[in-house]
């Protein structure tokens, strides 16, 4: 059970109700939501007296449910929220949100070579991993804050807003200077704090699924940066760990019309990472389009057979523009536009 | 290790072969294949005097791989086999086909509506179960023979093609009587007896994934038919078993590219059993076309709440017909036609 | 909404309760039980009026459930069934039952010396494929009827129960006239066909879980066997099928205190196929033993690395020797004696 | 390809190599380990050219896997690493670790009431969580430094160690300030950056696998931990999720006995977790320690129905006393003592 308060809350209120809970044998645990403050009833349910908790003049409404979603949900008739990326794109409307680029951020050269090849065919943004979360620490880690500068670099050179991972919590004002787009990653889906963090500053996120996170999980690390105040957060499937072994992730792509059925947040597919293999992607980013999603996160390189990170399941700049044409009809066929 | 016998082998060069093996102290397990017989080398594979045998006169060719897709693999360059289900019905080639019907055959009158209606919606072949295969023994196990009955006077009275359920081998030659297309369900994919059966005749098989089948258990489920002789055997992706739960299976759509890579065979789609809710059958259907799909397999129903199973994934006629409109832009997308 | 009928109940008792349902709008659907008629309510549940059912004379109660467990649930305070295999061994109170032997029996020779060591071991019964379930048309498919007699043969000269793999409903005859037990392996759990054939004699059945069957699943493939008369029913565990690849199958060991805690039925557990790892079959035998498992069904051959199906998974006979001495401690350990 | 470099190779000898594969097509990335540094080559594997590179005189060696597993490995014949849990207690050699405790720190009263209680019982070390990571924002995130504080003081006043999660970089050293043992849960066994960190510090940690982690990643997050320099690493299965619904997770003991094999790390099993049932606690961790476990990690709450958290899966002071009992005959048949 959980007591909303009302926006204009005191502390003194949420004690009043914390007393309450605790003269009926309960506690309470004070979340600090912006902008309503929330308690959880914690203890056995059916001791709290509901009656009571909604008759205080500070409660706004008592919820029922454990794990609600509160900031992620589509109200009736509601329509998805338009996200801006940096000043210059945005996956809004009909507008179909392209992000491209390499796995990692491998050097200047490589970088700018692949921006200008994926804006030309029709990007809007440009991806590229600078802080790399990698299965072995004897794996290439990424360039850190140099490869944000590279990144940014290309970027203005470009007009492409840039978009990159965040891994911990101190790095999140770094990684802010430098992206437009906070990418939280399928490996930190579940780091609350990372996810409350990014949720306190203000550039929009791109929250990617867990490796086997349920629709609830996924809309639930949503309200943890919503939370804090920022609505910015668009979701990423990005496929699923089953037995499955022809690919590395088996992309699970009915979440993204149930995504549009119950949350008002965008949600864009990632079928590199979501096949693992460079010839899967074209058709499954044409299945994406055409079940609803609202753009695509795509793995791009000049040379992929010497890519340091992905180059099994990267496009090359040849393919990204042949897959970038034959979009087209399938974006049409979805009433959306590339 | 398996050898490969010339089409003409007799058995006395069968034998002369296994006698070779067992001289080197290994053995050969015959298999009976059309046109060709084959032996299975049984033992220390290191054993096997490869050369030995491949210089034996009656021997094509030594294959090294213990499961080899023989039948069922895309030659280079090599188009989808063709595949007429009934007289009036195929897929092949840019025209796709769209299955559709109950879950269950319930009575004469509810048939005949169905097929009316999904025929005038430009359906090319009716489904409908008169064997089921439940979980429950407490639950409806189909009409039986009654229902092919049904059935084949609903194909006659509107022109389609019918698809039914085969569950046991000794129904095979009773569903063959009555229906157009025998299915083989997930639950039987791995009923190699039954694969077999239905591969000693002539109809066309559609073929449903397992419900944790690999990609290469499927196409070896397939190698059971045709070595019986059936080449016409159709694919049908029908979603896996995952940790997922706002969906009955995870439809696995990758599945549908990979198959038109390395198989010969055509692959539908069941957005019924793939999603288990009906509001996903459409964006999933479509998807399934935008990746290559060569058809679809749909649930319909003239009044899902009170459909005897599956109501919840069933489309009513009038969905269907929305249905059905809204695909013809991704099957011209995709290059193909309904 | 299920219906049960009281057990003297006539097809005339049964075709009234099908007429009140017709008047109600809804539809039954005769499940011939073994003592006792059901009748399944078809349509819209909220339809019937479950008191009229009630009333009805012949009616002895009516079920909410969908999906009942009605023969394989364990009543307050019940002991777990006990089954005789054969004339000579049983499972049974605190007696461990040991099934072990090849996966294929592949000539009189091999079986008998494995036959006579795991007897001496302390088996108490012989474990032999005669019809294998592969996943390959291109791999052996066991002996057939002759595997069946050299395997009733290698019982008689040991005095161990003898158990064997059913595949169809046409051989239930055939393989029970030669098995003490006939198993119905994982991949046919779900043949319902079969799994009545099986419940139609009277032999005991081994019943194996399916590859990704829920523990529901389970219970309800054996209700497909009891429904039909044959209580005998032992079940089996042998690994479920996820991401995990150092393993063939994830043996779920927690299924094993589960169904002794909901169901009167015996469980085993299979841990060469749920580990598919001739070093990890004795641990995970202590450790099956240990959460209460009530047998095991083990892989053992002569040489395993000439083994013409699983070697990898067989412990050769000095290993299971040693296994059954270990097991000794673990046995005691569970109160429970081998 | 990985160039590992001899113990005394300088920043000099490093570079030498970098621009040596600079000169081959390639690029190097630098791994600071403890105490050997490696290099990992970028590129196209098969333009370097490994003589000139093993040649060099500050090259150890040069190893061709992309993960190794250098650190955790077992070597021929060795033991199982003994790990110090703080000055008084340990896992080592037969002596099994059992760790008991809360799964969330709630209240001075509780904590010291459950420590007493699972001291006495024969626990070695106090469980409790005092930052916890939640599915859901709008559930209690637990006391932070307060609960470490009152953990601390719970440790002291029973002298168990204190075993607790750490979620975020930043918060190591505040951790190890309270805690003997640093816990990273099964939500953060991803997190690369937070597994270097407690790498840096030498209090030993327990290590969870991941929710749907593989051996391989598990292994390879005990690198991160170990490269670093710290080699007190404590495995913990806890479970994956799969498709089963009867359990919160499955328990995949099979680990258990293959990192024994595999790894000279210890590992204990958290059947709590593993099973999210508290009637299965028991069964499942006299089921570990059969197939080898070193150990358990186990829920206990003094009113398991009026817990914060989890209390569906924690054992009551009576239950666990009863549980330490019972389990000292599985103890005994596994050659260990409690």
């Amino acid at each position: 059970m959980i007591v909303v308060m009302k926006t204009a809350s005191t502390t003194e209120h949420v004690n009043y109700i914390v007393n309450l809970l605790n003269q009926m044998g309960l506690s309470g645990w004070v979340i600090d939501g912006n902008p309503q403050k929330m308690i959880e009833v914690l203890g056995v349910n059916g001791q709290a007296d509901r009656a009571l908790l909604e008759d205080a003049p500070m409660v706004d409404r008592v919820l029922e449910e454990a794990k609600p979603i509160l900031a992620a949900s589509r109200l009736p008739g509601e329509k998805t929220l338009e996200i801006l990326l940096g000043s210059a794109a945005s996956i809004r409307a009909r507008k179909l949100g392209i992000i491209a680029g390499p796995c990692s951020i491998e050097s200047e050269g490589q970088l700018l070579e692949i921006a200008s090849a994926v804006k030309e065919a029709g990007a809007v943004a440009l991806r590229g991993g600078a802080f790399k979360p990698r299965t072995s620490p004897y794996s290439f880690q990424g360039h850190g804050e140099r490869g944000l500068e590279l990144l940014a670099r290309a970027g203005e050179e470009t007009g492409l807003a840039v978009v990159t991972e965040v891994m911990r919590c101190d790095h999140v004002d770094l990684v802010a200077r430098y992206a437009d787009v906070l990418q939280v990653g399928s490996r930190s889906m579940h780091n609350t704090h990372l996810l409350a963090a990014v949720g306190r500053q203000s550039k929009p996120i791109l929250l990617k699924r867990g490796w086997c996170a349920t629709l609830e999980e996924f809309l639930l690390a949503a309200e943890y940066v919503m939370l804090e105040g920022n609505r910015n957060v668009i979701l990423c499937e990005r496929g699923i760990r089953t037995h499955e072994t022809y690919v590395r992730n088996t992309l699970a792509l009915a979440i993204v019309p149930e995504i549009k059925r119950v949350s008002r947040l965008p949600i864009i597919v990632d079928p590199s990472h979501g096949t693992g293999q460079s010839h899967l992607v074209t058709p499954m980013s044409n299945a994406a389009i055409a079940c609803g999603a609202d753009g695509l996160l795509v793995e791009v390189h000049h040379s992929p057979p010497q890519a340091w990170t992905d180059g099994q399941q990267s496009l090359d700049l040849e393919q990204f523009r042949s897959f970038m044409k034959g979009l087209k009809a399938f974006a049409a066929a979805a009433d959306r536009e590339l």
